[in-house]
């Protein structure tokens, strides 16, 4: 099927070894055009701020200027279990992923009023919640058998077990890159990773302190909204799961299998696929932002398919985006997960676009051109030029 | 007419009084309905962040909860032109100012895309765009005499001699109160106040500056761009403004007829005005923020009826914004105007009426309630209980 995994690296998740594809650069030669086409749109140089980056952002992951309205956004939520909500590290019981799940069937959560209103549609899949069979629709287009995803019931219980078998890892890497593939296939040209799972701000904390060598405290967040005696709880949990996992700590993959859950495993190989395929991609909370951090490691540079939607209050978040080198496009207080975050941000795309492909120039407007000579000193700097 | 200007108050442009209709409050039975539902919603309390507090807001000026969608947004950017371009304030000459009005008639700018992006419409009024007549559309539909809004060709050079007139100040602030009542008794259920006029970010820096007593270093911004021989330029001409002002510092309405403009004065007639028919109101950047600033003290209390769209790198916004107790809901680094910094932050609004409206509660849903006490720590305090 794919010829772009020709270019490949190996993954090592604890013992066996899977492929990753090469990572491709962002088409510079559309960038640069994008950012000329900036400097001649009837507006200050620079005055759009933000949506001027990602409008050449966009206009490389596409290869075109002006680039394309997105026609396919795909929210993609995925959901798992964990054994550490059974310690006590969240406010709600496991029942609830599973029944949120269903939420998410009738339409009824934030993240479908959220892709109702920016024209996305939502898929969820299961590949770990804590049922006997797996819940919920799957499938690119909901018919798909959903046993196809399930990796397994539930992840293990982190500060006492791996959360996962080298060969589940090895399998939830493989069902992220395949739900990945069938988004793309079927047209997805903006994809959202969101994620459901009673407990899983725990495994992500830890592979944040992990990989990025911080203590428990630094990284322990409220969840869904804790209290102070759960919350206790919850640190000396990513404190047991650190201690468990520090030996993996120089080796990603197997950080997310030992600490992590399957869900998480699922959202890196997502997350490194869609790099893959030239698909952007809109980073949601921390769950999202851990697996990327961690997909960043096995597939390098692959977050140059990716922007933050918005900043969280969990503290691992802000940790992972900093070693990612991204930024939020938004600072809303979302603690939500699902993808609602990501999907609060992609209006900000839609305008970043339209307004690179849709305004007039100064030319085409007649307006005059700058008084002085400021103009020449907000250009794009000498190594951007047009080699042409 | 206006049954609601019964009550009123009086608002001095230097000499001649006009009355300021009273403010309303927000209607606090639907905001405690809104807060209510908001715990009841298949989420964490709180987890949705600002898109809760925007949802309660929205609520209360609507008076229904849950809220209804916007139907109509609208964009209104009042043009004019500022004597003190003529000084080097500006990168820009002010027949830019006239240009882009017809830009704006023609589609091409940034705020008619963006508006398009959140299905709002444009309108344009020129109040003091410096054209021997009155450019661009005008009227509620485009089709009214632009005549009946120009109070005057550009404003005076405010670092030598009054902006405005007494006359022509009572009648500016009378056509923005005039413009919002066509936009409102049209329909319109959510206002986008935007500005257009080459060299007025140097008016707006100086009413900040002479309403929260500030010196012209923490105000001066720069602008479209300027250069630092321009930059020099503006902070001496809001100084010696700002001399001419200081003696009215005390009348917000006296200092945007002496250091501000037709365009500013204006602006602060049609935010008056919307507070007292019950609109909300996204504010824009530097220019609209230091007419809602002077709107404030006008009208106590009508920025009960605003929001703050985005965070502009114009310091005298982010002062008046923190005199008028509002924090932007985006930060995008946008310094065009037009209005928009407000429209890229209708999406916002609308994910905020949309989860209120339309996400399922814990019960409709069949999802478990949380399993700690926690939940009553995050309900409403007891002063919002319902009194009924």
């Amino acid at each position: 099927m794919e010829s772009h995994e020709v270019d490949s690296v190996a993954v090592e998740h604890g013992a066996v070894e899977s492929t990753v594809p090469a990572v491709p650069e962002l088409d510079e030669v559309a960038m640069v055009a994008a950012r000329r086409r900036q400097g001649e749109l009837t507006k200050p140089p620079g005055a759009l701020g933000r949506l001027e980056e990602l409008s050449i952002w966009i206009s490389g992951a596409q290869g075109a200027c002006p680039p394309r309205p997105f026609e396919r956004v795909r929210a993609i939520v995925v959901a798992g279990d964990h054994g550490i909500a059974g310690s006590g590290v969240s406010a709600y019981p496991s029942d609830v992923t599973a029944q949120m799940v269903a939420n998410f069937a009738a339409g009824g959560a934030a993240v479908n009023v959220l892709a109702r209103q920016v024209g996305a549609e939502v898929r969820v899949v299961d590949v770990s919640v804590d049922s006997p069979a797996p819940v919920g629709p799957a499938g690119v287009d909901g018919t798909a058998p959903p046993e196809r995803y399930r990796v397994r019931r539930s992840s293990g219980r982190i500060d006492r077990e791996d959360a996962l078998s080298v060969e589940e890892a090895e399998r939830a890497f493989l069902v992220g890159r395949l739900v990945a593939d069938e988004e793309i296939d079927a047209g997805a040209d903006l994809l959202v990773p969101g994620e459901m799972g009673i407990g899983n701000t725990t495994p992500a904390a830890t592979i944040v302190a992990l990989l990025c060598d911080r203590e428990p405290i630094e990284v322990v967040g409220r969840g869904t909204g804790i209290d102070d005696a759960r919350w206790m709880v919850k640190t000396a949990a990513i404190r047991d799961a650190m201690r468990r996992g520090r030996p993996f700590a120089g080796n990603a993959a197997s950080v997310l299998r030992v600490v992590g859950g399957a869900d998480l495993v699922a959202l890196a190989g997502l997350l490194v696929q869609a790099a893959a395929r030239r698909t952007p991609v809109i980073l949601d909370g921390v769950i999202v932002c851990a697996a990327a951090l961690a997909a960043e490691r096995i597939a390098p540079d692959a977050r140059r398919w990716w922007v933050a939607g918005t900043r969280s209050p969990e503290p691992a978040q802000a940790i992972a985006l900093h070693a990612l080198g991204l930024t939020p496009l938004l600072d809303a207080g979302l603690r939500l997960g699902e993808g609602t975050g990501a999907l609060l941000a992609v209006p900000m795309l839609r305008a970043a676009q339209a307004t690179l492909a849709e305004m007039a120039t100064f030319d085409q407007a007649g307006v005059s051109g700058k008084a002085t000579e400021a103009l020449d000193a907000h250009r794009a700097p000498a190594e951007y030029s047009d080699p042409t």
